[in-house]
């Protein structure tokens, strides 16, 4: 199966175009999803195609005839011809409930990647990794050595091809630069209902705020801390009876499932980010 | 605005053919949504058009075109050009909290229809008609003559050019020569989450088993009792302290909230009933 | 049915005392719901109870009892006799659903209160105030008099007794003054989920920021804009296919059933005010 | 902490008269949560209780003393005096999502219990159990040896002392002798939202059924299959376009945390059990 992400400016007949190129070239239009803003006048599509010898396709032929009609429509895109698995490197800290759930929906094959590495910047959890051999990289902030730390992980997932970067409740900051060497391929876990409770402290905050829903945001980082484009968010009801510990316990649940579905959005290539939002194309049945 | 609902056997190139057509005619798409149900082989579409002249477009012409289009490829098709409200008949026994919201929904402007009539088999919601200024048809229904006074409510809703009938709370099994005569065109809400508690009392049977989830259930009427294609759904969390008169009262924000977004679906075009079950596509922005 | 709300620092026996005193007095706990704030050694508690001759009940020798306990256990408290309805004010500016879904739960039984009187900035929803019977205030705001009319508003209520003010979307920021001069007795719904989106354009903005959940927050008024208690929050999922036009559309559902249960709470004598926060008691079984 | 249940016929004074017990006694009351079935005359309670010297609290005496009360108010009660841990077998099957998710809870401490070990009537899970180094009994079924099998598991469990077995997709049906010999303390997961589905394949009748809903309970298993009482449940929504393959993946998600927040309820002193149904009293912060 083959994956075209498409965004372009909207324009009189670009569907039609769009799916007679593939028609034409053979194939067979499995599932096609697409979003207009009609008040931005953009076009965003998830296409995906198959043809019956998928095995002789010539990939270079067809991303090269895909490029000349891109360039008529001004279409920014990307393919995936799924034939190479999406390298992934987690990121975490003290907090395993992420780990865990990435890891084991990893090894039960729900998660469409190759998990190649867990980072850390403490080695608290590092028999995690050994569970599910998992190799395990204990890179340690030294003070005032954070930027040298920083490209200490970015060159060893470079070497490594990573393409994605999972921070599973990894407590540190990342600067502007390495967010932006990672462009897209960065997904944080936020323990709030973005944009409610940015920063520290969520728990807290919502509990001494008294709120009667506490959530969590999965996002793209980008250069602003907890503003980057939203793949997913969940939220859960809560009373006054609730804690910020209990919070901190209810809460857990809500992150795994928020950032394991986000994941799963990106994994799919079911994310298109424009500007500071996401457009992530449901599901569709395989 | 012109609406195309289709419904064909899934086949190479039918996105392409389909959106060529309306592109090779002058139209542009404004929204395209499409399912493919891979293992039986069926693909459904809602596409939306508009042109520069609309006022001057010739709707015969275009049916008459895509007639052909639809006989090539064995597409089951509805059009809707938008030039006209879909008439709506609201049947109703003594529950009121539906009928109220379907009225004042409707006359904020939020239900793109024409409500022509309430009809009940009671006259005790008679004054609720009279404050939103809509005609009440009062059919009772005698020992042993209900079929007379469904025969009553068909001609009613027949004179009247019916196009919708909405059973907010109607507590009278219709025949099924009531339902076929209306074919997908009667929704119903029943007060409890399908295939769960089917027929009477599921309230006070949903305190009986304990669950600690009520629900309400919109789909369209047919022959077989609560059985018909399911629009919409939604649920409430309870505990152990509900009574049946709690859970009665709790449904009931379930029931006006499931059954106006079904209507909503309804009226928008947004349902392809396939068999038992009905494609119903998201909103989308406009 | 006799409602003791309470609140005092937590000791050793309260709830002892507390039961104990009722059942010396003869009366019957219906029902006891208790909340232990063990950080802060706080005490919260909600009591229903009965006797047998409640006709011939000596409410105040039972007020001047219940005072001496409250006096030897630091007790704030209050007394509903539920001998008089809560008489009720709502204001609003320009938007009709809270209104309409108040009105017609009012009718229908469902809110425990006496709606005297419906307040407005704006002539825009006196029709909807007629088709209820319910007499329609208009105090428009002229230029730099909003001080003058807000002390109409007072008196009015003032006047007629009002126990609690509804602002079912009533656009204006009320000033200090005037929300202290009906402490907690001030509900407001606001239409995102706080402490996301405090102030104008909730929606727009939630649409900017590309959320993947809407909400609305009911809270008391206080001093600070949006800060106040809250007392329900509800939320809701969207996509990026949401316009700000549809967010505002699927979020006016979310503030009715809102708003509707934190003034269901409030009549039920389920709130206790604690600081910027509210213990809200779960219904139970009637 | 020590955690009382309690269940009695309802009566006046009754609150006053265990609270006051326990004062008498010099306990401190830290939660004390109460329920009135007033249809059915019915009084529970769950109460924890403190006291300053724990460590030389003599338990039989505490017991003694209560059950004079007892036997005075008809109460049936349970104590725990929390300082053994539940110890706890898992039965699983093939499925291994909910497996993986209380494991690692466990492991993170988030379940105040013991696993002693894990059945399987197959072995295909036994690398998990290696993984979080928990015994793992291969307990196959023989042609026509269920019942030995069931005696086999019996035995074991008895021998080790187990006090809760948790059925994470077992995918057996369980004799009612094996039932009842530990009654109220089997906790099942069903994937669907009960009553619907009972029995076989519930994802794929779900999908067959064109459901907008899909669910999982976990209740109590009894001699009726899928009857017993409910715990907990939960529901996701789905579209058209799911897939009972789809449907299955979204499932496990919602199974893990139902099943996972079941086990808290239980191991928290939080349930009781009354007929066919669960009452379950709300956390409360600790």
């Amino acid at each position: 199966m083959i994956t075209f992400l498409i965004k372009c400016p909207d324009q009189r007949g670009i569907t039609a175009k769009i799916t007679s190129f593939f028609y034409d070239h053979g194939f067979n239009i499995v599932t096609s999803q697409q979003y207009t803003n009609v008040k931005e006048v953009k076009f965003f599509m998830r296409i995906r195609v198959e043809c019956d010898n998928f095995e002789e396709l010539n990939c270079e032929k067809l991303e090269s005839d895909f490029s000349k009609l891109a360039e008529t429509y001004k279409i920014e895109w990307s393919v995936d011809f799924g034939k190479n698995k999406t390298k992934v490197a987690i990121m975490v800290s003290h907090t395993s409930h992420n780990l865990y759930d990435l890891l084991y929906k990893h090894k039960e094959g729900k998660l469409n990647c190759e998990i190649k590495m867990i980072i850390s910047n403490h080695d608290k959890l590092k028999d995690i990794a050994d569970m599910f051999n998992i190799p395990f990289h204990h890179k340690p902030i030294a003070k005032d050595q954070k930027l040298e730390q920083e490209k200490d992980v970015i060159e060893c997932c470079d070497t490594n091809e990573i393409d994605l970067i999972i921070l599973a409740r990894y407590m540190q900051i990342l600067s502007a630069d390495f967010v932006k060497h990672f462009e897209n391929r960065v997904i944080n876990i936020h323990h709030s209902f973005l944009p409610a409770f940015q920063g520290a402290n969520p728990y807290k905050r919502a509990y001494e705020r008294g709120v009667k829903l506490i959530g969590a945001t999965a996002h793209y980082a980008n250069e602003d801390l907890d503003e980057g484009p939203i793949i997913e968010q969940g939220v859960e009801r809560v009373t006054h009876e609730c804690t910020p510990s209990s919070l901190k316990s209810l809460g857990a649940e809500i992150e795994t499932m928020v950032l394991s579905r986000a994941v799963k959005c990106h994994l799919d290539n079911r994310v298109i980010v424009d500007g500071v939002k996401a457009v992530v194309f449901p599901e569709v049945g395989a």
